[in-house]
């Protein structure tokens, strides 16, 4: 078992955390920024300075890679990444970069020799708030080509793709440019919950089975506007009335009766907007998740079914569409196990659970075996300044983590 | 029976709806402006020709007078507005006035000399689109002065209320300005219904009985943002779950069990406004009308019991507020006898009705009897540039409001 540097973890963390600092404790650190390249080169030194090789693709993955006994091997690999929210928190992403790197460190600090080679990985633009769609780098990878489309992605800031992307490789020259997609033997992400359970339940880590799918919808109600004093119920069509009687339906059945399923109304709105009339449409989105793909359906089916049907009994007209669709992904089964072998060894108390929300893992586990070691987070706080993790469940991460590769660096799946 | 003159009657609708004509054929003449004034002026003309007195008071209400037999007795009036809204219809108001007028007309035209005199009056600023509140002409009337805050009061197009109505007042120079408030005998306005009964009934007038009382409510649900994937149904504190829950249990109860109520909702929003965030805070309004204080009340009471009930299932916090009040007017009963009798004369088919919107009369009512008489318009059409009424029923109406009148002038209530 090798002995992770707790201390040394956290310093790493607070050195990154001061990269796009913000002023309530946070960090902004978007995607291909200067903040993000100003990390990217601060790991690079700090692998180089380790005699790890560091090389990076066309889309900006950075890798660190420390050699196996057989080096010929597909590597067995770590990561997340090290973009930012705007005002995101210091442990979304930095945590499973920096532990993976710190599984490397106490390698090499205790000179072990690992069977296959091992990598810790930082993913591109995984947040997307710069450009859109998140986990660019780890979908590029997983499919091995950048989309075209993507170059001419102007971001949030005005920015284009294409010459944030080069700019940020360009700044990079000590790390050599090589093709996009490799071979690796299995990919093992620790990241924050973002989500109360853990903490709640003082479990010090989860083991994630799977990411859920999500489905969202973009609901428009069609009435009639008409004066809320003159107006009798007999000659109301009334959009509002129909969108929350399907609402209150819908928020009654699917959650309680399905703990697996989250369904989620974020933003609703009446128009013309006048408290004396009675609104001519009304629209509001729903966000379906589910680690079935038939239970997404079944539910996405229900939610139609439920507002057609009180639209209906007001003579209200409906337009539903479906705006983004995310399918499920399992991790592999062998993989939790040697996991849950691990946490066993170190007398961790874990849980299986679900990720909400996806990761740079859904996309990895499209080429290779994937999982997550997820750990608790304060109040289930994320993209938030006020993101906080526990240096002790950071340690506890860190060293499943290590646990976890040099099982998989030396016996395998 | 005084013979009215129809072609009359629409020769003078078609010739104020060409004051603030809209390319869409409404009218756009808000109170106190120059189409206002240039409405004021011409009816002021089209008075001093047929040889009545015209005066106004300092609120800029235009008053028309016949002479009467006894002419100290206390005056019958009727009448309406001659503003309208930024994009109203040709009738709002303006059928009243004109009604009023062509009575008048008529009478004079049959030489009839009524027992008490008969006056018209175009109230100020009915509609409280430019200058807030509306009714401002009848308010200022029934309380027999100004409130001093109005004077101070800025429109939407950034008019100071206390330039526009000197304005107003001093570009009619041909009406002496009389104080504010004096004794009526009664009051009858004509309007029309700005809802879809009198239309879908085939019926062609209805004896207005009274205006709902009105309350307005601000409703303001507190809760808690989280992340729509990651976060399990018993860590959610949603708002707006606990909002639409309320909200269709009240669309539920409120109308289907009393004829009489309205229940509205005409705003709705939530914050942050994300697709894939539990919201922290949702907020709505109701507009609650009802005939009688107490169901007021009863259901204002009802709406904040149901809504802190949801929200405190939900862990939620509420905050509600009233933010407009208008308790509800009963028209005087002999009153309405006199008109149901003069439509039983002329073999009108009628309906007794309550008015959904406020009205002059509301405020008239408060220092004379008052009530009014309903004309059908087309689909219910109402602060709108398509609001129509057929010319057959404002004749009709005219009829009742002239045979009203003569009724009233010579044997009273």
């Amino acid at each position: 078992m090798v002995e992770i540097n707790g201390s040394r973890l956290e310093a790493r963390l607070d050195q990154f955390a001061a990269i796009g600092a913000t002023p309530k404790g946070g960090v902004n650190r978007q995607a291909l920024t200067e903040g993000d390249r100003h990390a990217r080169r601060l790991l690079t030194k700090l692998a180089l300075a380790r005699g790890f090789d560091v090389f990076q693709d066309q889309v900006a993955n950075l890798f660190i890679r420390r050699r196996g006994r057989y080096d010929d091997l597909p590597p067995l690999m770590m990561g997340s990444h090290l973009d930012s929210q705007p005002t995101g928190g210091r442990f979304d992403g930095a945590l499973g970069t920096l532990s993976a790197f710190e599984v490397l460190e106490s390698l090499e600090d205790a000179s072990v020799e690992t069977e296959r080679p091992i990598m810790a990985v930082s993913w591109t633009n995984e947040e997307g708030c710069r450009f859109a769609p998140g986990c660019m780098g780890s979908m590029a990878f997983s499919r091995g080509s950048i989309p075209g489309e993507w170059y001419e992605k102007t971001g949030s800031d005005g920015a284009l793709f294409a010459n944030e992307l080069k700019s940020t490789i360009e700044s990079l020259p000590e790390a050599p440019v090589r093709a996009l997609g490799f071979p690796i033997y299995a990919y093992v992400e620790v990241h924050i919950e973002q989500g109360p359970s853990l903490e709640a339940e003082g479990i010090p880590v989860g083991v994630v089975t799977g990411i859920q799918g999500t489905r969202w919808l973009d609901i428009a109600v069609k009435g009639q506007t008409a004066h809320a004093g003159t107006t009798g119920l007999a000659y109301r069509r009334d959009p509002l009335g129909a969108l929350t009687a399907a609402l209150a339906q819908l928020y009654h059945n699917i959650m309680p009766s399905d703990p697996d399923a989250r369904f989620t109304v974020g933003r609703i709105s009446a128009s013309p907007g006048s408290v004396n009339a009675i609104p001519d449409e009304v629209m509001c989105t729903v966000d379906i998740r589910h680690p079935q793909p038939e239970r997404l359906d079944e539910i996405e089916k229900e939610v139609i079914s439920a507002i057609t049907y009180t639209a209906d009994l007001q003579h209200c007209d409906v337009d539903i569409s479906r705006t983004f669709e995310m399918p499920p992904c399992t991790f592999n089964q062998n993989l939790q196990e040697v996991i849950i072998a691990a946490a066993g060894q170190l007398d961790l108390e874990w849980k299986g659970m679900l990720s909400g929300a996806f990761h740079d893992a859904l996309f990895v586990n499209r080429v290779a075996p994937a999982c997550m070691i997820f750990v608790p987070c304060h109040k289930g706080l994320s993209h938030n300044e006020a993101e906080y993790v526990d240096s002790l469940h950071a340690l506890a991460g860190c060293r499943l983590l290590a646990d976890t590769a040099t099982r998989l660096a030396a016996y395998g799946l």
